[in-house]
């Protein structure tokens, strides 16, 4: 019987409607991430001079910038979605523009064009989210970014334009809607109750254990009560923090094992789907925010959204999330 | 330069970068649809038994529902995202949820397994968009429907699970998060400067017609200023009218002329592209929209939202609406 159900941040309705699902089994036939090599990759090492100045590395001593020696490299998206620029043509009536005003940086995650997150060492990926809260932190104190986004894409299926592991930062000049649909969320239920939305999630997802995936002593993975994407992930701090930028030494390193752990079980159940994954944290543009939880999202890209979807904002989820946390956990 | 656009009517924004774009010729590099065949099609005349029992269907003189003999047919769509049904599991505290309460049906638009409504003659794809109206008006009596929405999934890529080319109707016992939105809009437009801000639009775009494709006596048909996607089209009534349902039969044939002139050309200059089409329209719910204005909106899949566009709930779109249709006119 199909149903709809409420995300308790947002609001939104998401329709979980399983008789049109193939079976899990059905769904692991998902296409696997196919690399091509790589011949002419900007980001693999020694053709560092096909992008941007680098903007930070982490180097074996001694090695100069935008040469070889580094494990893992930031640059400038070489064409980015936004960037400091002049004011964009005029706006005129019914019809509104300004400059996508921002930044929109490249994390190289290592040397190896093969290498996905799932597959590093546990050190390695360390060095990764160690990386994430550097160039968080170096754009946040840029005045015209008001919101620093970070995803990976993993996979052209999911919208990787190049092969070679990376995760993007945009720095953005006004909070995306989405959210701001969860600040408001997390504001209201603060106002109504006293408490944070995400804890009371965390202590509720822990009482019945049914959509729980992992859990460690510093974060929580669940498959969200109404997610939108068959085999969506949510990892969870289990203590209040409203920026991942504010992120400590013991989190980062639990986070990374938290998060392999997670893209190990998608990375094995559909050997190498394409996914997303991306971080929603409170913005940086000097409010205050610290009834905010920031948290990671992420999915396997194993459905196709079509008109129902784009044409109502409101997605049809084929797999209930407690069937998709018994599958991811078995 | 990357610039920000928003929507008139819905106040979105819009990441219009085209620096990431490949050029238009290489955008026409997008997939064609495949079609594997008949074999086993549960809408092919003859396998009507593969189906619910159809609802309504356009027959040859004397021909018995649920065979061969139509020419359009209409069933409820076997695996339903919404039907009539009891209530769903209880709600709880954080979890709230209830039964996708509606209907779901789908609109086979004609016997022949490969004919896409781009190159069906006028005369045919006039029959379907009369079955639209003929089930709109079924499904608007329905107390449970407070939405009905029409859709168009074409192509494995845009969603289609099914090949052979049909519509859906999904009878919806809630107002969809976009079209709230557009209603949002238009009424707050309306009541700020008395007008309908379509209507705006149309007569604005006339006047500059860098983003027109084609105009008829009865409709426009405009590439939107803050495009969420590339190449997508919008068909917008010239006269203010708030409900698909109420299409006159001169205005049935109109829209058919000018919707497979739009299809036709994505047909052509994509070399049958996977794509979505779906129609916003005012409720059904009782309520008074007349401040509305009903229209299609439609776009090829030739780019790939990742976790940027999950992640926001903003799109990043690489072609500006100018240049799309000044490529799809040529």
């Amino acid at each position: 019987m199909p149903e709809l159900r409420q995300d308790a941040v947002t609001g939104r309705w998401v329709v979980v409607a399983t008789e049109r699902a193939m079976r899990p089994s059905d769904l692991a036939r998902v296409r696997s991430v196919e690399i091509e090599g790589p011949e002419n990759c900007p980001f693999c090492p020694g053709n560092e001079r096909m992008t941007p100045h680098e903007l930070y590395a982490i180097r074996a001593g001694g090695s100069a910038p935008d040469g070889p020696g580094w494990s893992v490299r930031v640059v400038p998206n070489k064409f980015p979605a936004f960037k400091h620029c002049e004011a964009a043509a005029g706006s005129n009536g019914l019809f509104q523009r300004r400059a996508a005003e921002g930044t929109h940086e490249v994390i190289i995650h290592s040397p190896d064009h093969n290498l996905s997150l799932a597959e590093m060492s546990e050190k390695d990926a360390e060095s990764v989210f160690k990386v994430y809260r550097e160039r968080y932190g170096a754009n946040r104190m840029d005045p015209d970014v008001d919101y620093i986004h970070l995803i990976l894409n993993h996979g052209a299926e999911a919208g990787a334009s190049l092969e070679h592991p990376h995760t993007q930062l945009f720095g953005v000049s006004l909070v995306p809607p989405l959210v701001e649909l969860e600040l408001c969320g997390t504001h209201g239920h603060k106002e109504k109750t006293g408490g944070c939305v995400f804890c009371e999630m965390i202590d509720n997802e822990m009482e019945s254990g049914e959509r729980v995936l992992a859990v460690t002593d510093r974060f929580t993975a669940i498959a969200p009560f109404a997610s939108r994407f068959p085999f969506e992930v949510w990892i969870i701090p289990n203590d209040h923090k409203a920026s991942f930028g504010d992120i400590s030494d013991v989190e980062t390193l639990s986070f990374t094992g938290i998060l392999q752990d997670v893209l190990g079980k998608l990375h094995l159940k559909f050997n190498n789907p394409p996914l997303n994954c991306y971080i929603h944290t409170a913005p940086c543009d000097g409010g205050d925010y610290d009834y905010f939880h920031w948290h990671l999202e992420c999915f396997p890209r194993v459905s196709t959204p079509g008109a129902f979807e784009w044409g109502t904002n409101m997605m049809i989820n084929v797999i209930t999330p407690e069937h998709a946390a018994e599958f991811l956990r078995s």
